[in-house]
């Protein structure tokens, strides 16, 4: 279908989307995390709409962000692997692949509307010169093309490079300090200097579109010295209170600048805290296991709307969400166009953001690669396969469920359940601890229900072309463009390309 | 110590405790439960002081109570049987013992400033004569001395009557309809309008205290009619959601009277949810196992103070506290005697309610029965002794910790960990998942403090005579007094004392 012509209000609306990485639903003090160090963001609900059932598109970086700004499932973009069924893949250093020219992503449907974006932060969209932010419909970025892994000694690997607009700033590690053994770097402040700065350029102009992405939560964890040591969960607490640090600068530069009646905010974090990093990790609150599962613990996000005057205050939404809705919605918002030649995953929701009573029922499908694990519909979620931590990685003291062990559904191998599935009701039971009995009428009911809506989803889908399938040590990032000026170009081994190995 | 006088205010300002029966920490919206049906309770939190780390005295219903009251511990007060040792007891039909004359009861020594004292729901401290409200302090009372447990044929079991201060209206399932089989019942309805005509008697008198004690959230959960179904969450949902409801009718007739501005509230639970009752039970959020345990979830409670003008709006303590210090803390309030012919465990913290950045270091015992199972204090909890669900019971489907297991920690049997203490960081891992290493200087630093704080606690301990040691069915509710009035009198069995026997 298409959607286009007027935007919903008269001006359309600046939007800023701020996507944490890693953060866990439990993380939160609006969502019950016990120190209660996220006063900004809780605010941020306070006043605006809070969705408890929010998804993200995969439980894991770079399918996740994908999705969010092209409205499509990873499996449909090509952010997925099928080197091996069913096993995450995202972009490292040593991918080939990145987001196809086909896609449009959200900055691009914008730009019509006369909209600038800004990309403040991580992109994991793929990093070699076809894939960086400006040639997807960015007009400025400053961050990084991965994530802020190192050091590396520039022989086998080199560091990731740091990006202003279209060319390379100095690298992490080496220009970028990042303290990971303290968890010390000044990062953060400077991409809440960057979204401060972009507001106070842009207010005055046209719209914009800040897609707001600091890494800071993501293992190595880090924060500024004047925050490391204030939380009282260590350091990754330390992590979270510089980032909402940032919500309130961001918040109040919008105050400054006199657009926060003008300004829709939507806050959320790309996949569940990464329950492998242990103390140093997130915290899912009442869900199961973490990033890189389909289990509620890997895919539900925080979820909060704020657009003052236009989004009720201390709302509540139970619509089902996925961030893919947010590529539709914002569309919607801003009289953009989406996209009728292709299959678009996200819905357009704003009535649903201004009257929260309304719930379009609607399915939300869960994947791990390849493979359809899980399908959430209403109060019902079946799990079709299930996977939690290999064995070898197990022994290995790698953990996605630590502590958590549901009977028949935190299986350690890719286990088919397609025969007799999983069924929950999600909101009766968000722990998934009590599958509801095969031999009942309610089991009968949903799972035949369920089945059917997996069968129409599998009948149309046409996979997109993986992306993340090939891997080779010469497309790292070696010499990002404007190397030459800062005398930091690294020549590249022979190109060997291999396909990437994906362990989970 | 002697801590009387002079009130904190001028006016000594009206008590309400409000005391839910199992519900678990994770039930609130404010505590991240995704369906966020408590916007009355997540208001009193939002307008008055948070407590993340608020513990109850004992994972289940009469000792905690008890606690609550005295301010004392079960092992002190005598609500714990030494039957078997570290098993939990309370006050079932067939009990003989209930709380001693000798203690002092928070109603008794607000008597002595002229508080009116009010119970309104489930008592729990035993049921015979001598243990009865009236005797300890409370001047009115509308409810049960027990669980709505039944119904029962009045043959070998009779059921549960329900009082109007000191004789007896009726019984539960006979009188007081409560359709068990679809959790149905206005008794919550009758408990919150007690309550509005409670405080609307007493307003314009003295001071009052209201101890407000609902049991719809204790299994099997019922609600009123035009309550019933309208949950996300089911039945439990549906009782949360009415007693809620209650927590709204009760600030708002403080209002209506005018006395909110001279009126503390404190909510709360009496112990973590009750895992045992699967998808009809509660959540305890982000802690381990539930009510019977020593683990978080069995005994960290909700904490919320509400004194509008008083206690800061929004406000958050970290104080570490126990329900002990409800015992105190109110007296201290009210220029009330605390006795100091004792030891009481609450401390007087009317100051960390009204400076929430104050934290006073000090240590909270977690007994199961009369042992000492585990202590926290600052940020840290020692583990002495571990159990979690009995194999015998497990065998049965009860199950304390259901998905959740720790290697060593939720253990089967009651497993003695005093040479080697199991030691955890409890705001940087509020799940009880990762032990700190023997192996660190930390683990040492902080074992050794904690083991003298253990060693200093027993040292000075005389434990009281254990009250819930005999059972007798002749002492059941056979023939409350009352029953004489209502041809309700039931001959008693022949006295034939027993040793009650206590599962785990
Ligand atoms: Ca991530
Ligand atoms: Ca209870």
């Amino acid at each position: 279908f298409i959607l286009k012509g007027s935007p919903v209000t008269a001006d359309p609306p600046n939007v800023i989307i701020m996507l944490m990485d890693d953060m866990g639903w439990g993380d939160l003090g609006w969502n019950g995390e016990p120190s209660r160090e996220t006063p900004n963001i809780d605010r941020l609900a306070a006043e605006g709409l809070t969705v408890p059932h929010m998804y993200t598109a995969a439980p894991l970086c770079s399918p996740s962000r994908a999705s969010l700004l092209t409205g499509r499932l990873p499996i449909r973009n090509g952010f997925y692997s099928d080197n091996t069924h069913g096993m995450n893949a995202y972009t490292p250093q040593e991918i080939m692949g990145g987001i196809p020219d086909e896609e449009v992503l959200l900055p691009e449907a914008l730009a019509a509307r006369n909209y600038t974006s800004g990309l403040i932060g991580k992109w994991h969209l793929g990093h070699r010169d076809q894939y960086l932010p400006l040639k997807h419909g960015f007009h400025s970025w400053f961050g990084a093309p991965n994530c802020h892994f190192g050091p590396y000694s520039g022989i086998t690997t080199p560091n990731i490079p740091v990006f202003r607009d279209d060319h390379m700033l100095g690298r992490y590690f080496k220009d970028f300090a990042i303290d990971k053994n303290n968890g010390v770097s000044n990062m953060t402040a400077l991409f809440i200097q960057e979204a401060v700065e972009f507001i106070e350029r842009e207010s005055n102009k046209g719209p914009f579109f800040l897609f707001w992405t600091p890494d800071s939560i993501h293992a190595p964890t880090y924060s500024s010295p004047h925050v490391r040591g204030t939380s009282r969960r260590g350091r990754y607490g330390d992590a979270v209170k510089e980032t909402d640090a940032g919500v309130g600068a961001i918040v109040e530069a919008l105050r400054t600048q006199g657009v926060d009646n003008n300004t829709l905010i939507f806050f959320s974090s790309d996949n569940g805290a990464a329950l492998v990093s242990k103390t140093e990790g997130g915290s899912n609150g009442p869900f199961l296991c973490g990033k890189q599962t389909t289990f509620e613990g890997g895919m539900r996000a925080p979820g909060i709307f704020w657009w003052p005057g236009v989004i009720p205050a201390g709302s509540v939404s139970y619509q089902v969400m996925t961030h893919m809705d947010l590529f539709s919605t914002v569309a919607q918002i801003a009289g953009a166009e989406i996209p009728s030649d292709r299959i678009i995953d996200g819905l357009p929701l704003y009535n649903s953001l201004i009257h929260p009573e309304l719930e379009v029922l609607r399915p939300v499908f869960l994947y791990r690669g390849d493979r359809l694990m899980a399908v959430r519909k209403g109060s019902y979620k079946m799990h079709l396969w299930t996977f939690s931590t290999p064995t070898e990685e197990m022994e290995r003291g790698i953990n996605f469920c630590p502590g958590e062990e549901i009977p028949n559904l935190t299986t350690p191998i890719p286990t088919n359940h397609t025969d007799k599935p999983i069924l929950f009701n999600i909101e009766v039971d968000p722990g998934e601890k009590y599958p509801i009995s095969r031999f009942t009428q309610e089991y009968s009911k949903q799972v035949t229900e369920l089945q059917q809506v997996v069968s129409d989803h599998e009948t149309l889908l046409v996979p997109g072309e993986p992306m993340l399938n090939w891997c080779d040590n010469a497309v790292m990032h070696w010499s990002p463009p404007g190397c030459e000026a800062l005398g930091d170009c690294i020549n590249p081994p022979e190109s060997n390309p291999y396909l990437c190995v994906w362990d989970h």
